[in-house]
């Protein structure tokens, strides 16, 4: 794919996981590190996650796990949200925690409920 | 659920997941701990893995990303047999492990597609 | 030991370890997550708090030992009050915070510190 | 060297890195922890920074790169600043920070930007 | 305390806790990073370990706990052999490795049991 | 720059960095993996690497601090060997090891020392 349909597909997907919000800190980032927010946009949103091997959902929950288990509230709190904004629900994001308990730690794993649990939604 | 019904529920998702190998690395395990055995197979594999609110190729990429993240070789090794087993191909494992490039870093992805690479199978 | 036994003796050790705050945050996590709240009163604080082969003092600096290297602000702020609530000494923390700074750093060590200067008591 | 010498120059060292602010949180950390407070100054900042093998920039670079990988926010604040004092540049900064994206990944990245982003200078 | 006599309590600790196998280990750091070798000795095991405010079993068993979370197999190895050299029973490590479960994840844990079970002993 | 040129600049600069052993190395991940490989070598080594904002020095002590903290023996001893093949000094990899022992930890530390150990040359 060429670099401009990478961009497009890449600003899609960015805006159906991050929504508004997304957009804003690509701006940002765009601002103060155009290389990365490049990398950001047409490799990781273009080529990963607009790649349909694996479904959003399935992604969405991977990310979720791995910055669980990594420890950086931030991306985890835009990631859980951007799982509910594609339809995962509270229960599936309940259960990828309670799994994460096994592999990051009861710490960790209570840090994402208490994010979960400031997120708005019904 | 009773004590006795998640035991053998996680003992059919063990076998289902890890095999022939989970099971000697199990009675290995109850040998020398046998609470840590029992919260493996009752909590681990009987609550979670046996817990049908996601499918098993969700929570197995699930794990294995966070694994990835976390860097412990063994357990990585036997979660991606695991995920090859229950039918999850290569070329879906080898975008987990393109999405994790991004989350947890190139080197943990490179030792991921090592890992991948001594693996048997077709 | 009994399910019903071990809550109980959970509930206790919760109780002497974390005091009121920790039953408000068992509280919360019963209400997000009733798997992960019982497997924290009945394994974790039940099974190895309340199993005596080690005593709680060990068992506590163990927890805040960990913490440090984990990195986990919120949790290791509960576990250093915990110590102190069972009469592990302000001196003895800095004792286990300055064998951390090898282990797990400075800057981890500093943390650390900063907590337990926030904590009340005498 | 002997270590009114070392504490000299780490003193010194210090100073040229951490300003006035690090002459508070030295001061801070003397009253509640005077062994680390001297590793610190004598080991750290006289051993190792008042040490020529290496300049002072590529330590500072150094510094920054492992903290950004290690994701202890408010070192990584001290240390950007730092950098920042002895003259390295935002542009080199984000150059290093572009260089992490590949061995912490991009939340970890983005992290260390959003707090260049927030430090004062032209 | 001066430094000829921290040199003398560290070597001390370290034969008591590092037996031979730490002496070869300390020749060798010696030889290739005096410094680290002299902070190891004077400051790790000098001041920290030869100081009497916390007891060497708990000492100990600290820094095993920091070990599992920190997963670096080869200090995990040396410091489970020093608890036993100690006279820390392996009930007792393994109570240790079952409370780290909670902390550093399953995954963590398994590793300190198979490296426990490789060390030689009764 | 154009993709092809950034492939360009990205092989000259493994081939500098990594060698042979790299070039090998890359043509296993382009089997495995195209893309991940044509992220190595266009984004990482071709715009990273290869921009000269810094020094190629200050990029590779850099990369070995961030791998020191992150403790993944395989590309830390590819990054301390390609060190050593740009002209970085024993003695200067000694003192960023000696400067990371304060912000990963002893262990981490020493388990660079030993790889630096066993790395041929005069």
């Amino acid at each position: 794919m060429k670099s401009k349909d990478l961009r497009r597909t890449g600003m899609e997907m960015r805006q159906k996981l991050l929504g508004e919000d997304g957009q804003k800190a690509l701006e940002k980032l765009q601002k103060h590190n155009p290389k990365i927010a490049r990398w950001a946009v047409e490799n990781l949103f273009g080529e990963v996650y607009g790649n349909e091997v694996l479904d959003l959902r399935t992604r969405s929950l991977c990310t979720v796990s791995a910055l669980i288990a990594l420890g950086n509230e931030g991306p985890l709190t835009n990631h859980m949200r951007a799982a509910l904004r594609i339809g995962i629900t509270r229960e599936e994001l309940g259960e990828v925690i309670a799994q994460m308990v096994w592999y990051a730690g009861l710490p960790a794993a209570i840090r994402a409920i208490n994010i979960l649990d400031r997120l708005p939604g019904e």
